[in-house]
């Protein structure tokens, strides 16, 4: 036993008590006559004083050669403070050590274990381990063990069934790029590792398993774009015999018991939006909807003006910023800038000020009267003190635009309050998108997707217009969750691959199984996603996943911390028959 | 809503009500007039009656159509058995259907979805998504979701945090080998996939999370053994600040915790054996302890007679045979096969019947007198009617001989209960074992393992000798978790891999952030693994974990269902600079 009690847990009621504690040192101060220690472990901090007239000599001696991080175990005696710190659970005592027991020393570490700490986001992650010993850091890891706790149990008591999927699986060139791994035992063959385990879930249905969940990790071998990690966790959910209205409920009563339990945020029935209207009202198919700023489509209002931009404008389209007619010249020659940035990538921006008198002041006095102002103060829901931005262009990039200026003006507002949740289920998504690149379409969500019945027969002639049974919960602005309605039988299945682009040779070779299976009983099923990190991140009421991650890997996907990946030895790839081919 | 009830669920208490069921046509018997269908799904069977009375003809006629497996939602009324089925809950009642919809239809299974089933392991493998729909398989996934469940809420409650570790790590020659991952973006560069989380967990304690637990998949890419698959997954735990005892006293409170829970077995405090006892009582690490049969070394007593073979044998060891005495000759000659069977590999065995009457009859009554043969029996502890087989060689492969005989006698005397539950702790276990194909030490549990103090002194001079503070957990002969307290120091790290035959460079290339972790204040600890497929499958009363495991992979490490690992296009080793190269 190296310890009684942890450092968070003696309080005035265990005065006179000897106990045993362990943990780091976090701080001394050193009075030459008097020593105090605070002593810190994963519950909390319990200060030690070594006191000339009342500790050994030697124990004194000892005490005096600590450093910050050393691993220690005392004895010694409960008493009360003579300076009471009210900031900490503890700090109504202290203990007067009688025994000191070096565990371990501590060289000086490379940056202060501290809650605001000197060290830079590359230092930290190299010392993982140390960075994990502050509180930001620790707490978070503790809150997303609660937060799994959570699900688990409360699909679990729903009658789901966790089953663990294989992680070795089969290369499917799909969606993003797989990570694989070669085979010793099967010469030039690969496994994979599996972007989601979405054909065995679908396979768990058929095999009659009809509740089905898993938190899993998930690999994606991606250009990291800030903040996406290589192998991510997913809450990973299917069910038969449902309808996507079964879908929705279960999973909107998940998230709302997590809001109550986790967040003590009471949240009614979600609101639900199609992703048309979410493209047209918030430009975005993962609105923040916390605050208003919706869209004003102003073409109507626009046009026949002799203002060519907006007349020839495919959209024109606004927001009224809360407060903005007082921007001054200055401040809105910057937002013009902020907009023409290429990460926004607007040629301009047109404004309208509503100022409190009730007249208007705009960019294009010139074209546009006081009437047609008023008109634009209408469609964007502007009040007297607004400033109105207007953005114009190709629908969907200036929907983008001025979605991201939409977010922008809200993070400067102080409008996306941590500790306000505004879930939304955004429905009714195109089952397909095309792709400028490849010149073809892609499904949107996976192509697994069911196809809405009635819009089976646009296959042919409008492919873009075909929605899906799918549909994503939104938390906060960020997509949290997504899934949808499953095809279950081989003929449907058949013909998405080949609208897709698959031969029927590349459709048998990659999901044989899953087409074969359809065949022998495939129950109507459907599930769901939630990105754990993420989820995480939002309940915790930040938007950064890495420090939600006990060991994550930097933009190169790198773990910098044991160096990997690293070179393999070359009697390592002979027995994979492989060998490294360097450009 | 597919249903207003699953198949599990109507009684007698339902009457009258009507319902709406889905699920797979287990079986159908057609009276003509009549026809009755089992209608299945993961809950139970409810049966169907189409009476051609009561009715529609519509219906009537579709009911017809139907084939096993059929995938059907109806609606009906429930109304009471006239011939009641005792064997299921449901058997008190039957819907009298109204309306049938076929959800998907189904081609003839490959084998019967029947609790016996004529499929062989193959077929099953290749549609297991059949055989989930099986009793046997998909019972065996929901308790194994139970035992988890357990698992984690027991050391949660235990202040225990779930951490996730990372999959992509650094490939690490010790041990088994690693399955590796190619890095598209680090060139030339791979990741390993984690053979436990060992070094994570290690450094979880150096950040202060000192209650670490994981169900964790782990992957040892071995020549697989039957029984072996290549992913396999731990349930992980690591805590700091803790001494051997305190370890095995949580991990036995869990597993206590277990079999209450799920098995609804009290046992009170395990019994603990050292390494050598149990190496010596049973010649196997790992004993079940459910029967007797323990050895009785011989040497003493059967030197000096004149019996070449046993004077000569390192080791002369015996066990009794409960009620052996009765075999014929011919019975004992096919024991003596067995042990002779190359898998075993004895030369020969010698027997002595201790017969009902007290009497002795032995197979070298020629050197070995009544007096001699009384000795044998007070040593293995046989009573009259016992057989004492003896055998004699080298100590460790006679032991290991006489364990498989002990262990196959126990089985064919029904001693290896199912349902009664054996927990042993195997302690002080060896630090280091000699390899004889390398002729060096290995070590025993894994490099991190921290030799028991007063031992460090024979490192030097026999390293053979040095006991470990490892511990395994052993339930009814298996393995089912192991551990130990490990090093924490650099000095004593640095040390250990010297002997085990790192260079500095190689120590520090592989594991150089871990000794740089311990130089930052590195708290005692120590921690166990359990295997959760094995675990799983021993409480459920089996020793093959493969049900235990929704997609299991083959003895050649194949997925026959979804025919994995499989060639990669061209493209893709391009990418990840790789050619394969066959012999």
């Amino acid at each position: 036993m190296y310890r009684s009690h942890t450092n968070g847990e003696l309080r005035l009621s265990h005065q006179q008590e000897t106990v045993t504690l362990a943990g780091w040192v976090q701080k001394i101060r050193d009075k030459g006559f008097m020593i105090w220690v605070d002593l810190r472990d994963r519950y909390g901090i319990t200060q030690l004083i070594f006191d000339e007239e009342r500790t050994p000599a030697t124990v004194m001696e000892k005490a005096k050669s600590l450093g910050r991080e050393f691993v220690i175990q005392i004895k010694g005696k409960v008493i009360e403070r003579e300076s009471k710190n009210a900031n900490i659970p503890t700090g109504e005592i202290e203990i007067l050590v009688e025994e000191l027991e070096v565990l371990n020393k501590a060289l000086v570490p490379p940056f202060t274990i501290e809650d605001k700490t000197d060290g830079g986001e590359d230092l930290r992650m190299k010392y993982r381990y140390l960075d994990i010993r502050r509180n930001p850091v620790k707490n978070k890891l503790v809150f997303r063990h609660k937060v799994t706790m959570e699900v688990r149990n409360f699909l679990s008591n729903q009658n789901f069934v966790e089953v663990e999927t294989p992680y070795l699986i089969k290369s499917t060139p799909e969606g993003a790029r797989d990570f694989v791994v070669p085979s010793r035992m099967n010469e030039g063959q690969f496994y994979a590792l599996p972007q989601s385990p979405q054909t065995f879930k679908q396979l768990l249905m058929v095999g009659g398993m009809d509740k089905y969940f898993q938190i899993v990790k998930c690999f994606r071998d991606e250009d990291l774009r800030a903040d996406r990690q290589p192998e991510f966790t997913q809450i990973d959910c299917e069910m038969a015999f449902v309808e996507q209205e079964d879908i929705l409920d279960i999973f909107e009563n998940l998230t709302r018991h997590l809001l109550k339990e986790i967040n003590g945020v009471k949240v009614e029935k979600f609101p639900r939006m199609t992703y048309d209207d979410a493209m047209r009202k918030y430009g975005n198919d993962k609105p923040d909807i916390r605050f208003g700023m919706e869209f004003g489509e102003l073409n109507e209002v626009t046009k026949h003006k002799d203002f060519k931009i907006f007349n020839e404008a495919d959209l024109v389209v606004g927001i009224a910023v809360p407060d903005g007619a007082k921007y001054s010249r200055k401040e809105i020659d910057k937002l013009i800038d902020w907009v023409k940035r290429p990460q926004v990538g607007a040629l301009g921006m047109v404004y309208a000020k509503y100022n409190e008198d009730g007249t208007f002041k705009s960019s294009v006095d010139k074209f546009y009267e006081e009437e047609d102002l008023k008109q634009w103060a209408e469609k964007t829901n502007a009040k007297p003190g607004d400033l109105i931005c207007v953005l114009s262009g190709e629908k969907n990039k200036v929907r983008a635009q001025l979605s991201a200026l939409r977010m922008e003006m809200a993070e400067r507002l102080g409008l996306r309050k941590a500790n306000e949740f505004a879930p939304l289920w955004v429905v009714d998504f195109p089952l397909l998108e095309w792709d400028e690149e490849t010149e073809r379409y892609h499904a949107m969500h996976h192509p697994f997707t069911s196809p809405k019945v009635e819009d089976i027969p646009l296959l042919a002639t409008a492919p873009g217009k075909v929605k899906a049974n799918a549909y994503d919960l939104v938390l906060n602005g960020n997509e949290i969750g997504g899934g949808s309605i499953r095809i279950h039988d081989k003929e449907t299945q058949a013909t998405m691959f080949d609208y897709l682009g698959f031969s029927e040779e590349e459709a048998k070779a990659q999901f044989g199984f899953l087409m074969d299976a359809f065949q022998y009983g495939a129950p109507p099923h459907g599930g769901l996603a939630f990105g754990l990190d993420r989820l995480v991140a939002i309940l915790g009421g930040q938007e950064t996943i890495r420090d939600f991650i006990a060991f994550p890997k930097n933009n190169a996907g790198r773990d910098v911390m044991i160096d990997a990946p690293a070179k393999i030895d070359e009697e390592q790839l002979k027995e994979l028959h492989l060998k490294v081919e360097l450009e």
